[in-house]
């Protein structure tokens, strides 16, 4: 089935379904089965939020989404996966900056839940994404989606047209790479001249000014936390700021940079010796990505 | 002179000044002489828009700002160079997102300038920058400065500290690079399966999802108006984007990379065959960034 992003006509937000087969014929959530839908191609369109795993928290206009995937009847009896489609759809739309459909169910959180049915309760952002060893004892990943602020028009514009050439947009939408700037980014970025600590880049624009990105290893902001200090600040050019931001770059404790994809080392940090780095938040930023070692 | 971006404490929006002396000694634009204070490392943080140069436009809330030099007793008698520090300053801080003070004085475009003296009007921000032949003859610089809506807390909180480890704010403000999307923009995407016209990087992350961003070969928005179609857009790595958007990479006629600063060719654009790209638009780009051929 086509993702669609984005509201469903004449399915305002507080609509209700008393059946998840209500529900797929109205392509609010399309599957009969499953809590999210999505695939790594197109990314995740809705998903269900109905207390299916422990782990799940629902804060209401924040939600701590547990992905799919390593239960037998209802226990956890494996890792999951972030190859499940489910998860790597809300990866691709964490990446993409899609709006996601939420549907509460009513046996999910009883604060924020109908007491019966369904109900969607309108379009959320993938704001960031970890794994981490659930309350089962298993590995298993979780997304933080935060209500979309749709009286932003920038960026959070219900955005209707399926990836598949549907009638474009009359506007394209703006999304954005939100990038923190503070004195101690500057300093780090400074201390690099701009060049990247990964990749050893540096992207030279005409008037000889350059372009990098302070990147912060443990990610400040919710759930995080991590201090805007410069020994918690890489210099990254903006394609290593993605890799690292979503997991396909970590850090050894020595500063090795290892692919998070295969999980061979491919080459060291660049240091300087006025800029430390702490490897505590090294260990954090690694122990979204992989199990804690 | 350190670079102080953000309002100056004592001095709001509105504050009237007789002298350069006066202004420069409140630190709201530092140079006695000169329209922009800056440089290629540090950015721009001031700018008098006094009327100097004939092609200045100023729309108020919108200033379209001529760059620095090629003048001699008020004529235009050369080309300008981007590498001028303030010309290179205004590129920093565009890249930078930096605020940059706006003081107009009674010489401007009196619609919107005052009657006598300077006058604080605000921060603006750099919106985007090219190169044009004007009236004069020669090849000047212009910088689009757009009024920054300090309602928006994001990004445009004024920031104080200087960029030589003054105390640092106590929150690190968000800077946007911001990415346009549509249903063009994600079909050049999927037709390239994200990999980088350019460079041919794929940034993969966990998931098997991976990163790109569509980019508009004609920038679309003001002052530039390209369309939103297909044949105007590529599918570039993040550093590609900010590359080509800055006018670090242009490309020829037939396709052809060519680096902005050495203006030597670099490669040659990966296409598809089912993503024509239209010349008009490549050479507008062009345009931007080197004397139309």
């Amino acid at each position: 089935m086509a993702k669609v992003f984005g509201h469903i006509e004449g399915h305002p937000v507080g609509s209700r379904y008393q059946r998840r087969k209500e529900l797929s014929e109205a392509g609010v959530h399309a599957p009969l089965r499953g809590g999210i839908h999505g695939n790594s191609r197109e990314g995740a369109d809705s998903i269900v939020v109905s207390g299916g795993y422990p782990d799940d928290e629902d804060h209401g206009d924040v939600i701590i989404y547990t992905g799919h995937g390593g239960q037998e009847n209802k226990r956890q009896v494996s890792d999951q996966d972030i190859k499940d489609p489910g998860n790597a759809g809300l990866v691709q739309s964490a990446l993409e900056g899609n709006l996601i459909r939420v549907i509460r169910g009513a046996s999910g959180d009883p604060k924020h839940s109908p007491a019966s049915g369904f109900r969607y309760d309108g379009l959320y952002r993938v704001e960031s994404h970890r794994s981490k060893t659930g309350v089962g004892g298993y590995r298993i990943w979780q997304f933080r989606l935060v209500a979309a602020d749709v009286s932003d028009e920038d960026g959070v514009t219900p955005f209707h047209g399926d990836t598949t050439h549907e009638p474009a947009p009359r506007h394209p939408v703006t999304i954005q790479r939100v990038i923190r700037k503070s004195a101690v980014t500057q300093l780090v970025k400074q201390l690099h001249n701009g060049r990247c600590q990964m990749c050893d880049q540096v992207l030279l624009v005409p008037g000889d000014s350059h372009y990098s990105e302070g990147a912060h290893i443990q990610a400040i902001g919710q759930p995080y936390n991590g201090p805007d200090v410069l020994e918690n600040v890489l210099c990254l050019c903006p394609n290593c700021h993605v890799l690292f931001d979503y997991g396909a770059r970590y850090l050894t404790d020595d500063l090795h940079i290892v692919d998070g994809v295969t999980h061979e080392e491919i080459g060291k940090l660049r240091t300087h010796r006025q800029h430390k780095i702490d490897s505590r938040y090294v260990r954090h930023h690694r122990g979204r990505w992989v199990a804690t070692d």
